[in-house]
This record gives structure tokens, C-alpha cells and sequence, in this order.
């Protein structure tokens, strides 16, 4: 398929074309199914497309900007599978403009990659009941931050549960569909970085994160995993006013930052797949 | 080309491969020149590509997890042009695994969209001489938030200044090269997402967002623009301590939020190559 071209739009405070068509996502109204699968990896969404969409059902309705749309039927239910690349923002994107487009309650699961804060092995799957936000205060490195007081150079949110009942059926899921694979339960922390706000250590950068992961973890225990995107998810989720949006989200532990382990790519794209599977199972199970 | 594919990376800490492959950028030591010019729109880094680098010596060495990477000469000196899709994360990722594959100092100069806080027409162009952040506080609509005490829905934070020689170039570049067009310098307001922390009114979300726009301008008053990315390319730039970027940011005014207008298309398309072109000519001219 060519791009999706979406042209003029005409309202600054929420652009969408003479077509309806909003402006990053590139679909109109209906343009998303109720029940939405995300991913980051705009190839492991084209992955799940080919492997486990019903034949003659699938079509990709927009590549645009970063977003990618698949629709189809998962046994004769239909369904969209988005990737959106990486970080807070491209999630905020997708339940924004999603919400906008769509028809109805809406179900979303995000299934991505993670590192882990546990002594769990790389290739461990990870669902979280909650997510807390991780944001780089840049404050904290300003000349007149002295005269703002004591900044902190990381900020630490409160918690932000996903649906239980859709975090329940994606737990079971992922039991039956990868039985040789250990899955935790956990809080998962989204930060704003893959770098300074998740503990890295880059001696090209002054970003006094020494302690960041300990600090994590005194304040909540139960911290599993971390990564970019799911927080958004949970806490726009629980935002939706007008009309409900239910979320889980799910990860492949594909690092390990306690030993340091990083999983290798085989594996990686076997738990694609079958990991894929389980949330399309949640997610045509769940009632809307 | 087809995508890179990054293989096994060995260390959870900063992932590379066994080729030095970096694992989001997709590429290892000097696979990024020194002066590197960073779209957001995948589209307009190819047509940057194609219309402005010499012949014969364009070459698209990733298109990985978001990051495309065209690398070739302008007037005979080396240059990227990176597509990077949208948000502060992936802003910080150019940044961090470029100064990581980067040979000695580096400029780089950021060309986007965004929407105006002034009374100039759109297809203005901006240049932002420094950046504040806007970052929603999720703790504002948590239950417990009464308890941590009056939690303000988003934070503003201080002004980090790009590399005043560059940007005095691309001003420069910018009057040479499009002079039929209004060009102002002023302050960029980078949000963490299109619409709440941007001020836009969303029925579906409760957003507390209705004053935010009049908040940002109270305290600083040369705020002119609203976009998602700028400000982490001028802070991470000043924070990059083990070896020098310079960086500067300029943008198309594509949408006014004072009298909610949104540029046309065509227009846009013209901009987007004349506009390149100024910053390719200040990427050249700044010494490293």
C-alpha cells in the first residue's frame, strides 16, 4: 500500500481533514476497530498482521507519520493492530486521535518490549497491574534551579491501574499460550527516556541517575519493569470521560538490568508471535 | 534499501551489537556525520535527500525503530539527514546514540512543524532561540493527589538556550533563502504531547487545560511557538559534556492557535525544501 496522504485540515485545536481524516494517525471515524492491539516495532506489527489476522481480512489502512494501521478479523472479530513507534507521546497520539476516531467503548492492549528490574530471566514475559511515570526534571541541571530551591533531577509518579478484568484475561492468555514461559505480574515504570529516567549509566552525559532505579524501588516494591509508553496508555485510559477505554498492557523482558543480560533475537521474535496471540485472545474475549 | 537489522545486542547498559551497532539508530562509530539536519516527517527527510544532497553521494544507511538515516555531502561536505518521528524521547534518542556513534564535535540543527502563539500568518517560520518544556503531571488527577497537596496539572519549566552562533547562521540562512516568507526568533514552548500540554480542548479527555496556554505566555512572554521535540535537542545539547553539539531549532508555523488556522499542503511542500536548504547552508558554515 502507498501512504496515506492526509491533506488540508482546517481546525488548528484538532486537525482532521474535509475526509474526517484525523492528522497523525490518518484514519476517519470507524478507521480503527473497537479492539486494538499496539506495539512499538512497526515490523513485529506487520509480523502479527501476516501471522495471525484471518486470511483475505486484513488491510493496512494508513503508514503515516509514525503510525501504522492494520485491520482485520482475529477469529471473526475484528480488530486493529497499531504500531507507534517509541515514547509517551506516540501513545498519547494513539488513544487521542484513536478515541476521536472510534466507535464506542474501545478495548487496548499494548504489547511491547521491556527491561527488568527482577531477578527474572531475559525472555520472561511481564504484565502490568500498574504503571507509574518516570520524568527527567531538567530544572534540576539549570544555573537558577539553586533559586528554585532543591529540584530533583527525577520525578516519580503515582499509580495508574489498567482494566482488571482485561489485565485478568491477558494474564490467563499468556498462561495458556506460552506455558514454558515464566510470567510476572508487576508495576511497571515508563520513562521518558530509554536512557537517563530509566538508571542508564552514559558518560557523554551529566544525568545524575546513580541512584534513580533504588529510588524506584523503595517507593514501589512491586516495580518490574520499565520501558516508554505503557503509563500513557493506563493513565489516558482512565481519563477517557466521555467514553470508556478499557487497557492492559503486556512486555517481553528483553533485558535484564540487574545481571545485565539482553535477550537474543530468535527468541525475541518467537515470543513476538505467540505473545501477539495471547493479547488478540484477551482482547476478543473481553466484553465492551 | 532494506531495513538494517540490528542483531544481538550483549549489554543491557547501552546495546550494541558485536558490529557496534547501536540498537535504536541502527548504525555504529561515524554512521552519523558531524552536522546533521533532523526532521520529524519520514517523507520530508527523503525528499531533503533527494532535492538537496549532492549527486552520487546519497546513501539511506537505516531506516530502524523509527529513525531513518540519509547520509551524503552538501557543497561537497558531509551531512544526515535524520527523520525521527515525533516526541522528546525520540529527540533524546538522536542525541544520546548519536553523540555515542559521533566523531568528535557535532551540530545539529532540528527543521519541524509547529503551531504559533503570535499573530503571524501561517507559513511564517520560526527559529527558536531558546526552549521551555511543558510536561502534564499525571499525579494532578490521582486520587491521592489531595493528600500530596495542591498538585498543578503541568509543570513549565526553565528556558535552555541553543548555540547562538548556529543560530545566528540559520537566521541568517533563513532571510537568504526564503525572503518572500516572515521569519521571527523567539521562545519554543516543546509539550509532551499534541494536545493536553499543548492547550488543546478535547471533550473526550478532562484535561485542566483551559488556562495553559495563557500560563505559558504570563511567563514568558516571547513564547511564539508549540511543537513536541526542540527542547530536548537544546537541553541534552548542553548537558553533553564529554564532547561538544551545538544545536539550534527552526520550524514551519503550520497552525495558529490564536485564530485556529492550519496551513495548506502545497504550501508546506515548498517550505519544506527551501527551509532545508537554510539549514543545510547553516550546518556548513558553523565550525565544529
Amino acid at each position: 500500500m502507498t501512504n496515506t496522504k492526509v491533506g488540508n485540515a482546517t481546525n488548528a485545536n484538532f486537525p482532521v481533514d474535509d475526509d474526517g481524516v484525523v492528522y497523525h494517525l490518518g484514519v476517519a471515524r470507524d478507521g480503527l476497530a473497537p479492539r486494538v492491539l499496539t506495539v512499538g516495532d512497526y515490523g513485529r506489527a506487520e509480523k502479527l498482521r501476516d501471522k495471525l489476522l484471518d486470511a483475505n481480512t486484513k488491510v493496512t489502512t494508513t503508514q503515516h507519520r509514525g503510525f501504522h494501521i492494520h485491520t482485520g478479523t482475529y477469529k471473526g472479530v475484528r480488530v486493529s493492530i497499531v504500531s507507534i513507534g517509541m515514547g509517551t507521546p506516540m501513545m498519547d497520539f494513539l488513544v487521542r486521535e484513536g478515541r476521536f476516531v472510534g466507535v464506542g467503548p474501545m478495548a487496548i492492549v499494548r504489547y511491547g518490549t521491556c527491561g527488568s528490574l527482577r531477578d527474572v530471566p531475559v525472555g520472561s514475559l511481564a504484565i502490568a497491574k500498574d504503571c507509574v511515570l518516570i520524568r527527567r526534571n531538567p530544572d534540576h541541571w539549570h544555573p537558577a534551579a539553586a533559586a528554585a530551591g532543591d529540584v530533583k533531577p527525577y520525578d516519580i509518579s503515582l499509580p495508574w491501574e489498567g482494566d482488571s478484568e482485561l489485565i485478568s484475561k491477558l494474564t490467563d492468555a499468556f498462561k495458556t499460550e506460552i506455558p514454558d514461559r515464566k510470567v510476572i505480574v508487576g508495576t511497571n515504570a515508563t520513562a521518558d527516556s530509554f536512557y537517563s529516567s530509566q538508571g542508564r549509566q552514559d558518560s557523554n552525559f551529566d544525568d545524575h541517575n546513580q541512584d534513580l532505579i533504588d529510588q524506584i524501588l523503595k517507593r514501589y516494591p512491586e516495580a518490574s519493569t520499565l520501558e516508554m509508553e505503557s503509563f500513557q496508555l493506563y493513565h489516558m485510559a482512565a481519563r477517557s470521560i466521555a467514553v470508556p477505554i478499557k487497557a492492559a498492557a503486556a512486555t517481553i523482558i528483553l533485558a535484564n538490568r540487574i545481571d545485565n543480560t539482553f535477550l537474543d533475537n530468535d527468541t525475541k521474535v518467537k515470543l513476538e508471535v505467540e505473545g501477539g496471540r495471547a493479547c488478540l485472545e484477551a482482547l476478543i474475549k473481553i466484553d465492551l
